[in-house]
């Protein structure tokens, strides 16, 4: 059942236009839109048309582009709505500062990070569906949000998992954490065969149905040691605390499990908008059109340990939370630009986690983030990096 | 973590020495014990040698058997402890009535009714083992805990499942309850093996160690219906939210689905420690000496709906549900006089369910309660007619 007393009115969407965006849109209709929503700002990037269209049905306040290149397109296409437009950097920032009590953080990359600040700043109930700020400045956003005496509340579905079966009375019984992973398409591949597999093969992900990026690093299971990272953020437990276990099914979408042998666990099929209607209502729930379970059907769940030969990312990813510092930003901007490469077939798939773990080898020394351009810098630097050991694997093979 | 601030510090333990009481003193045992708890009254049946040691060991200020015929050898061999003994229903109520802000209620039969009736007028928190203090008196029960103004916890492994999955802030948005059910000995079995099956095979429940009573309800899924009428009254839910679902390996204790399409599971080991510590701490959780989960070695787990032509008890829970009135106390008390007749080889296994649906049938026309007296008139008329329909049934045979 939807409070309207508790729920927030003055919504924001940075993201609007991709998977999430779209998503989370569609939330807020089935809840009320416009009757019951305000929606402060949205804000996309090239998709002008579709951002454009997101703001006529909405009645957004501003709506603002990325990309600046596309002001004066998208300025015309709302011309006469009353809805402010901006663009750039600055623009988002204005956008994430508007008086929106709820804002869903969903600007893929390091470019969600400062727009995601800014809301968090100033005590916004942020909806994190962006990586880069836990994986990358962890610390930094975690105490911008409890400084801006904000709520932070996850959206993706292994992290809202944890969130929804973690209550708050038993947060000091927490033993553990445990992730689960789909193990993606070569969850039975030899790691002879995995060295050898296509960009094409690596794309297909056997339940979820994503993006290029996102299916790769399913593929890999970089998505999982990013969501190792985060979950050490969001719950502030330590790497022993964090367990993955490969379930093919993904039906199990995360578990915690408590000190006195209790474990919690929620399931759902896969639909991002149980987790998006999560923390747009939290603590209550959601009346949503979303597929319901049936066990009978589904007959089987399986587990298995997951073998971080195969995937060594599960390893790169307890390093960086032992090592702390930058390691998270160094390991997810080295893996993005190895993951460009191999796109570029110029290296193999099992490349990706060995260009990451050099960069991390190399980056040891460096201290923790103390501001978001620390984390730029360290970002940037594990870039470059990677780029020269890229080249030098071009070069060996 | 075990917060001393918020949990009770005297405890009744009513049937201490049956299997839930022995693991509610191990429990207490390992919280703490008499440094941290003090044990207003224990109470037992036969079995005066176990119930005289509990009293020793923890100091209990009282110590009652409910066997008259027994008050003396107790009375014998807890001379110069300063524990005072009790005997008898009074013994019991006196026990129940004792100032224990907690009460374990684990006496077996419509012989717990009366003193936990007495434990939740007073207002103490009820940890509810006691089946018929819902299945019988189900209205009455949940209207004194409500009129004491205390809080009643679930220990029967499913329904404490449910209780752990459903967060109070989200009780307006539940939808269903999912109760698992292994699907005992005879998952497998035709109906016309299971007509034929001896009291032996029906003992051997596959993944719990129980009693005879207990083991042959798990056979014939009596339990599982049993447990439908608990939940109804423990959750306010309408029989067409309460779904049964087959799970052999019962690692899923039971499950809610709510309005998002999420669905809230509680895993464990079959350990009563859990749900008994959980119902001591709540809404903390404690630190306990029971088994964790793992999922790896666990592999697998399956799912299948209840076939009720096999299975006709779970069809009965909801006819009786939906019938209200004393039905459940009638499909309770013939059930019980026809497990005897099994027992006792007068009739076959699938015949306890004929009996249960005659009995039921003959009482349709019968009232709710509105005195305990009620409910044991019910039970007494439910038994007697329970005996004529098995002789009919043996004349026929």
């Amino acid at each position: 059942m939807f409070k309207e007393e508790t729920a927030p009115h003055r919504l924001t969407v940075l993201g609007s236009t991709g998977s999430i965006g779209v998503n989370t849109l569609d939330v807020i209709r089935h809840l009320g839109g416009r009757d019951r929503f305000e929606i402060m700002a949205l804000t996309g990037n090239g998709n002008i048309t579709l951002l454009a269209e997101q703001a006529r049905a909405t009645g957004a306040r501003m709506a603002v582009t990325a990309d600046e290149s596309q002001y004066v397109a998208l300025k015309d296409a709302l011309d006469g709505t009353g809805t402010v437009v901006a663009a750039g950097r600055s623009g988002l920032i204005e956008a994430a500062t508007m008086n929106a009590e709820w804002v869903m953080a969903a600007i893929v990359g390091t470019a969600g990070l400062a727009p995601t600040l800014a809301a968090a700043a100033r005590g916004a109930t942020i909806a994190l569906a962006n990586k880069e700020c836990l994986v990358s400045a962890g610390e930094l956003f975690v105490q911008a949000v409890q400084k801006g005496g904000g709520r932070l509340i996850p959206v993706d579905s292994e992290h809202s998992a944890i969130f929804q079966c973690l209550e708050k009375d038993q947060r000091p019984s927490l033993e553990r954490i445990i992730l689960t992973a789909s193990g993606g398409p070569f969850r039975t591949h030899s790691r002879e065969q995995m060295a050898e597999v296509t960009v094409q093969a690596a794309r297909t992900h056997p339940n979820w149905s994503m993006g290029l990026k996102i299916s790769v690093g399913s593929a890999s299971m970089f998505n999982k040691a990013l969501e190792m990272i985060e979950a050490k953020h969001l719950f502030d437990v330590g790497p022993e605390q964090i367990e993955v276990i490969v379930h093919p099914q993904s039906i199990i979408h995360s578990m915690v499990g408590y000190s006195d042998g209790s474990v919690i666990a929620q399931l759902g099929v896969p639909d991002m908008r149980t987790a998006i209607g999560y923390a747009l209502t939290f603590p209550a729930r959601p009346q949503l059109p979303v597929d319901r379970l049936d066990f009978a059907r589904i007959a089987r769940l399986d587990f298995e340990a997951p073998d971080e030969t195969r995937f060594p990312a599960l390893r790169l990813a307890r390093t960086a939370l032992q090592r702390g510092g930058v390691q998270g930003a160094a390991m997810n901007a080295a893996e993005e630009t190895a993951f460009d490469a191999f796109v570029d077939e110029r290296i193999g798939f099992l490349d990706m986690a060995d260009i990451a773990e050099t960069v991390m080898e190399e980056m040891i020394a460096f201290g923790g983030a103390t501001s978001i351009n620390d984390v730029f810098e360290a970002d940037a630097e594990a870039r470059r990096r990677a780029v020269d050991a890229i080249a030098r694997k071009e070069k060996a093979a």
